[in-house]
């Protein structure tokens, strides 16, 4: 007898991460030993509400849509995290695994996921249950898995927004050099709070270093007297200068009062929710009338944009979404348990993957860091290799999105529900 | 014998101003009347300090790339203005039409520029040079003109940035349904400091209504409590909220600092620019715990994206921009002085346009303003008048972006100058 799934998606959501959804429910559809496919309604949260929404009853075209469908409308995500001392959510997951006939357990998401994906399925193996529990990696920062990218070369979503990155800088390029006489600084914030994968793929628009091009990770902190001299270099030389900051970027004499800063439920600062962007900060302190030409410093804060635009979406990146979705149904069908599909790096001159597996409990241990030897000496670029490790990421060519009467055409889900067989339940962390 | 020709640029960029030049450079090339086309680097300063790149001698290709290169790049815009009062000004620009034997000047740009095309050429003429004065009309804002569009239906530019903020809020809803547990409120922030064409463009994502989306466009000061219960009510109705948001909306409670406000040259409050946005001020007031439901607001300022963005640029749009440059070109050629090429609709149920042309007194003495009955009467949306309007104006395809080696491939100009004849010249504004 087959057995059913249950696939939940958590974190912020990435250009692809629908086509990784897509992957899964079409892979098991095929499978004898999968049901019904049930996503999590807003992640695990859906999952403790019983919410879930029946998969394998929708349209195949529908399914088909998910592919150019941004971010994570269809399904949902959370942020909530089921914490150690969370016993009663933990009994509640196992509850409506048993409730439903719950054999397969996919959790799309960043670290934090896998180490969820690995508890739960861990528990309900204690306890008797037969569920395999897999990964699914998804983050545009490219933060899942080790340093050395062992486990994992790159998560799918960040080839998408390194792509809207190196399309970004590209089109401010053009911007900055018509507009210079008025304004000649441009500054664009990125995303990222801890780790540079995102600022660093602005350099994939200009690999040869022909723009006025600056960047700035979180990793290197820097105070805003080099900022400023490093700008009026620039400013000498070209006239014209491209600022790309992360958000999570410290600059020293620039510091963000504690009472701007909001936190996330995970007590992560959320810099791009902060009551003042560093960006903005940045543009403040250039506008005060001492840079080395006239002219104002303007900001670009894109925010959500570049985790959800599908048109600026790299080819390679969208196709490995959907091949380690299929992985990770062909893992769950096969009984792997405890592991996370991934995505392996077999020839680093000529850009080649294959799709294979990495132990939940190793992922959820490992950290990965942005290499310090990427980052230039003088702080403000990133090097050759990390252009080398980026580049296939972006692909080349554009990924081809639907549009009929001038729309795009988004895969659109019927609200088909599992019928809910327990009582109502309410989140631990909802309770108030 | 034929003239030569000088065309330049004014004002902000948009995603397809290059296709006007194209326009102008391709169909100047089969005119007998006209010999060779230069481009005032940087606008009207180019022409001042008679920086004039040869546009003629470019490759045909790299002219012919010019449709999908946005911005103003390649032959660059400004922001001077040539008051009535800078004689010298005046008199510098007439010398240089005689060193270089112009009997052609093309201003592509807003109604400032038309005012100036205007002027030069009449000037020119007053003192017995024989130069045609033409108008190229361009602004994402869509403000040259009549309310009656009598003039001018539309410019070319608006049809680009308002696909961008079509696509922009399509996207951002996928992101908002996904991300609401976390994040029920999103912000968005555009262009238009004073008229709302852009940000009402917001509904073109979503006509039938369908969205939790509301839109302020800067017409229609609101005071922070009434957004705030009109948030409320959408967060209690649907459990989230998309807030479109004009640069120049003035939000009683939230009034910006004078000390906060960056000026341009022509004394315009850059409140895109200023020290803090209306966005993120009204995200700021938004996340105060006193919100309907849990979770933050978040805010995205796309800033100049929505004006440099060629991927998300409007087919009908990027075509419009072409003949409008082409008709400026014939216009100069027929020696039609006084004139700006216009674009005028003929079937409003069928959208259809005839290039026609304006005189640029009436243009520069016009004002163009958002009708009012065009602004709901509860003052966050927009109506179906403005719909059937602006619909044609997005198209119905994408745009065929060149892409080599993972990057956009943008047109190149050689840097061949006019052979400089006068003596060095410093613009009046520029001396201090």
């Amino acid at each position: 007898m087959p057995k059913n799934m249950i696939v939940a998606q958590s974190g912020g959501p990435s250009p692809v991460i629908n086509n990784t959804l897509r992957g899964i429910v079409e892979t098991a559809r095929e499978m004898d030993e999968i049901g019904t496919v049930y996503g999590g309604w807003h992640g695990i949260e859906g999952v403790l509400k019983e919410e879930l929404l029946n998969l394998s009853e929708q349209c195949p075209d529908e399914i088909s849509l998910l592919r150019t469908t941004p971010a994570a409308g269809s399904i949902g995500t959370c942020r909530y995290k089921l914490k150690d001392g969370q016993t009663e959510d933990f009994d509640r997951v196992l509850d409506v695994f048993r409730a439903h006939d719950v054999g397969y357990f996919i959790y799309i998401g960043g670290n934090d996921s896998m180490d969820t994906a690995n508890k739960v399925a861990n528990l309900a193996r204690e306890r008797g249950l037969d569920v395999v529990g897999i990964g699914g990696p998804k983050t545009i920062d490219n933060d899942v898995g080790d340093s050395e990218y062992k486990l994992i070369d790159h998560t799918p979503g960040y080839g998408s927004t390194a792509r809207y990155w190196s399309n970004y800088v590209q089109m401010a390029n053009e911007e900055n050099a018509g507009s210079s006489p008025a304004d000649p600084v441009l500054v664009l914030q990125a995303m990222g709070r801890k780790i540079g994968y995102i600022p660093a793929a602005a350099r994939l628009a200009d690999p040869n270093r022909e723009m006025p091009l600056q960047i700035y990770l979180a990793e290197r902190p820097v105070n805003i007297e080099q900022i400023r001299e490093n700008v009026n270099a620039m400013l000498k030389e070209r006239g014209r200068c491209i600022v790309v900051v992360s958000e999570g970027l410290q600059i020293e004499g620039l510091e963000i009062p504690e009472e701007f800063i909001v936190r996330d439920s995970f007590g992560h600062a959320m810099l791009s929710s902060s009551k003042i962007t560093v960006g903005q900060m940045l543009t403040n302190a250039l506008n005060d009338g001492k840079l080395a030409v006239k002219g104002a410093t303007r900001c670009n804060v894109p925010g959500t944009d570049q985790r959800n635009n599908i048109i600026h979406a790299s080819n390679v990146d969208l196709s490995e979404a959907y091949y380690v979705g299929q992985k990770a149904a062909l893992l769950a069908a096969a009984g792997e348990h405890g592991y996370m599909a991934s995505i392996l790096r077999t020839d680093r001159d000529n850009y080649t993957v294959e799709y294979g597996k990495a132990p939940l409990s190793e992922v959820a241990n490992s950290e990965r860091h942005f290499p310090a030897d990427w980052i230039t000496e003088d702080g403000m670029d990133v090097t050759d290799e990390f252009v080398k490790y980026a580049r296939p990421l972006i692909g080349d060519n554009w990924v081809s999105v639907p549009i009929i009467n001038g729309r795009l055409r988004m895969a659109r889900m019927k609200p088909i529900f599992a019928d809910q067989k327990l009582t109502k339940y309410v989140p631990q962390a909802d309770r108030e």
